[in-house]
């Protein structure tokens, strides 16, 4: 499993990714999820992948490949915009699935596999996508203003109680912290290092990147923190009313 | 879909399911999935239902007939422990499954359907059960000390950081309907009226009862409080240290 998120905010765009492949629970490995394509001063852009890792892996291989055996097409380097960005990977994802789908399918293994896309190119504001399995993609608009893949369920109530679009990059990252550990504690098939980068509007810079290991003591004390500011918060919310006040029939 | 999930503290147990039955997006209708079975002064029983409809009611019902049908055997309300109303549920859910499973999995439709079962019998502690749709159960220990069945991740990440033991019957009742917003904000096939029971140890009473329904001012109050709290306490969180600070080569 995999866990990714990415935020698209007023001031620029926020990723995370979790660092575990599996293949059931007795067959582990460390393969991180966010990848940087990245030229000087004119445009980042930010995958983040789950799903097949065979899948994922050979999808970006081949738009790398195109950077430099590529004749005449356009690539990430070189597309003008971000949304012919999510086209070329979606396409290249097409091809991959149509090549080695089949052959998963076939001995029932989830071939699945899915892009979260973000970035900026000069001219452009900062966009955000996800590529879907089938090489369809959508964009991130202001009413939801992020998106998850992987192991979505347990991160997303914090998301949706805490994100709103005009945060600093830096609180939205330390609740995008708080949703990893969510889920860790949950589902051990995500797993760290977590990788955190905040791309800031107009910096086209990669500058603000974290990578969280295991043993950091900022998570540790994030993941305090938030517990303990949970259960204060819990303590102190407005009491139930007499009990019978609601329609109660029916139940015996 | 459902969310039902019960808590085990050391001042009794707490009770919570939603309403809503679905067959599709275009298909929903309002069924409770609490059940009391009670003794006056004796005993309470409650049983929570997640899974097919037509397989938990039919459980449900098997189980009452016994009450008026029954020569010679044990009932909910006459055995003399939950470990063994725990059984008498799971093996009337085994001949429910036998006797309609086999027709519903020629139609690839669910069969599955659990249940949470808890309460207390004169002369023993409260105890809490989760019955599979096997047959066979497991009791909740003080080391994880609730249950959940249906849509269970989304309301997960506030019982893990919030329940404890020692909780107050009410302050945990109060924390589970944050966990029941926290879902039906992300599944629309969890629906009100959300029913919420407290059983007091040694009280063998249902009178702590409450039944919530959409236009109730207390669960928007509720919702308000929690996620204005989560804004403030995310706010409040340690920052990250400056970048670059972690491991974070490897990545473009």
């Amino acid at each position: 499993m995999t866990y990714c998120a990415a935020l698209k905010l007023e001031k620029g765009l926020v990723f995370g990714s979790d660092s575990r492949t599996n293949a059931g629970v007795d067959d582990i490995a460390t393969f991180r999820k966010m990848k940087i394509f990245e030229k000087s001063g004119e445009r980042v852009l930010v995958v983040l992948s789950s799903g097949n890792l065979s899948i994922t892996q050979a999808a970006l291989t081949m738009v790398e490949q195109r950077f430099h055996h590529w004749e005449g097409g356009e690539t990430l380097l070189s597309t003008p915009s971000l949304f012919d960005a999510a086209r070329i990977l979606g396409e290249t994802l097409r091809d991959v699935q149509l090549r080695e789908g089949p052959y998963l399918v076939q001995n029932n293994i989830d071939a699945n596999a899915s892009f979260l896309l973000g970035g900026q190119i000069q001219g452009e504001e900062p966009r955000l996508f996800r590529v879907y399995s089938q090489g369809n993609f959508i964009e991130a608009t202001w009413e939801t203003p992020y998106f998850q893949i992987g192991e979505t369920k347990y991160g997303k109530p914090i998301l949706d109680r805490v994100i709103t679009s005009d945060l600093s990059l830096m609180d939205a990252a330390k609740s995008l912290l708080v949703s990893f550990d969510s889920t860790m504690r949950s589902n051990i098939s995500v797993g760290f290092p977590i990788d955190i980068l905040c791309l800031e509007k107009d910096a086209f810079s990669t500058r603000l990147r974290w990578t969280i290991e295991e043993d950091d003591p900022l998570f540790r004390i994030l993941g305090r923190e938030w517990s303990e500011g949970l259960k204060h918060l819990a303590a102190g919310l407005t009491g139930l009313p007499p009990p019978g006040s609601g329609r109660d029939r029916g139940l015996s």
